[in-house]
């Protein structure tokens, strides 16, 4: 086994705080990697908290991480020691059903999907633990390479925001002839609109702050409607073929939806956790369409880094120390963070 | 003006009776139709009883017509006297939007869908009266030809329960590949498990009614599933690729968005009048989607008709006498017919 430092919570209404743990050994398909950055995922919180009601513990969170492999198993092709590495959501699935041969490894029709913290491996005992801690073992088929060309501390959250959003747009073919919405400046949503904006789209922030558009303009939305103004909410009726809605507190869907034009389509990558309310007429009245996006799958976690190195697109992102992540959290839940905190795991 | 006799509600109360009115003359780019057959839509009861809250009186209802073209203006080119025509939910729109010139007349931006019934013409102010009348005059645009290969009662629903069926398989290019499931067998469910079914899809009935098993595999079905039984339900988990709604009263959309596969759609062509409630993890948790789709337009009527006359495709159908019509609507708010009442016109 190899000795581990973490950050952990070991119960629902913990503290995060230091925590060793054993990794097991590098296998002949692992590769070791030394985490430099991990992000800092609103779903971390959720789960820290039990509010999904699937928490286990001790849980350490985080699945935002790179950093440097450092050693590899012996069947290792895809990396060398030395070459930077991220790991997301997953970190092992069944790989032979339908889902997982093409590249859905998230939609795993077995059940299998191993997520990379407060999850189990699939011999049904073992529990994951992610990347609030100083290395991670993992089968390289769930590793994706990172180019050296961008800040690392960028990178961490494009393993979670940043493939939340780059998949949905690429699944419906979002570009220069579209005008996309997104719906909320935090994370997600700021991804949303450097992806939507390297696309080649019209991109709009709709937002209930006012204050946020000097922002999105400047992270490349091209305008901004404050939801909270009826007339402008009314400027922008059957405007957009897409809104991309990254906001999991409840909202008007009605409202949103007719925001879009015929044949226009409502991305859903948050969801409150109350029911959803909607007049089915908003749908059908204009052939309109709501769908839901959930992550993305590993081939196309590596084409959205390859991607990002190319176009240089990073997540903006404030550094953090470990033992800060509890004022972090807070500061999370009061959208108090330009836009997303990444760890420096050199000071657990 | 030309005489024409009809049958017509006066008040929402009322029973439909005969009522003699005026049809406009022949213009230059009209036909006029000798009306044969007229369907009974659920949605003519709607509005002749005032559910929707947008009726005008008197009504004459009817959105399903097929009939002779006896007399043509003189700068019609589509059509010749004798000819077979027909006329579906629309006789008119702005024809210079975007959506109506790329064939989308029912979503016509300027607002300017001129309705069959229950609405007024571009001027604004003249009331249309539908098919259940002896005749219409109509633009040419707004007609479409009708074979006469098939039998003429069995077409008059394609013009309204055929195109809102046809139209979204073509839109989601529903095929030989696709596990198709429609929920709600009247009379756009039996007409979307016709296409399904010659589009090659395999298909599977949903039903809370046992008894239509052995008639939904005589329409083309492979499957029922009886969705008041948990473990019939339960063996139907994730596995449609589409689901086609043609239930219009309140439903547990969370039930059937989770039969549907990875990727799946549900496309609604019924809504109910209430609020939708929907668990929104259920279209995120799999990437689903959720879509409505309202009739279709005139070029895609006429592709429909075509694709019907080559494929031997008719709506089932129980002729009646005009003067049987109030009792007709009565059986259909008991789904008590196969599946589309058509009036014989002759005997208004």
């Amino acid at each position: 086994m190899i000795a581990t430092k973490g950050y952990a919570v070991h119960s629902s209404d913990d503290k995060l705080a230091h925590w060793d743990f054993d990794r097991r050994e590098v296998g002949p398909k692992d590769v070791l990697i030394e985490i430099i950055f991990s992000g800092v995922c609103h779903s971390d919180i959720h789960q820290v908290r039990g509010e999904w009601g699937n928490s286990t513990y001790p849980m350490v969170p985080g699945h935002e991480i790179v950093g440097k492999i450092v050693k590899i198993g012996d069947e290792v092709t895809k990396f060398q020691v030395g070459a930077l590495a991220g790991i997301g959501c997953m970190v092992d699935s069944c790989r032979e059903c339908n889902n997982c041969k093409s590249g859905h490894e998230q939609f795993c029709q077995k059940g299998q999907t191993v997520f990379t913290y407060n999850s189990v491996e699939r011999d049904g005992v073992t529990p994951t633990y992610g990347g609030y801690s100083n290395q991670i073992v993992c089968d390289e088929a769930f590793v994706v390479s990172v180019s050296d060309k961008l800040p690392l501390e960028g990178v961490a959250p494009l393993l979670c925001a940043g493939i939340t959003t780059y998949s949905p747009l690429k699944r419906w073919k979002i570009g220069p002839e579209h005008k996309v919405a997104v719906l909320g400046l935090g994370g997600l949503g700021h991804m949303a609109v450097k992806f939507a904006a390297a696309f080649g789209a019209e991109v709009t922030m709709l937002s209930t702050s006012p204050s946020k558009e000097a922002d999105a303009k400047r992270l490349g939305a091209h305008k901004f409607c404050n939801t909270k103004d009826a007339a402008q909410v009314k400027e922008f009726t059957s405007y957009f073929d897409f809104i991309i809605d990254t906001v999991s507190a409840p909202h008007d869907y009605d409202m949103y939806l007719n925001m879009l034009h015929t044949f226009g389509t409502m991305i859903c990558v948050g969801i409150p956790p109350e029911p959803i309310h909607l007049n089915g007429f908003a749908l059908l009245g204009q052939n309109r369409t709501l769908t839901g996006s959930n992550i993305g799958g590993i081939e196309e976690t590596q084409e959205m880094l390859d991607y990002c190195a190319e176009h240089n697109i990073v997540s903006d992102v404030e550094v953090i120390k470990m033992d800060y992540i509890n004022e972090a959290y807070e500061r999370v839940l009061k959208s108090d963070v330009k836009y997303r905190f990444v760890i420096d795991v050199a000071t657990i």
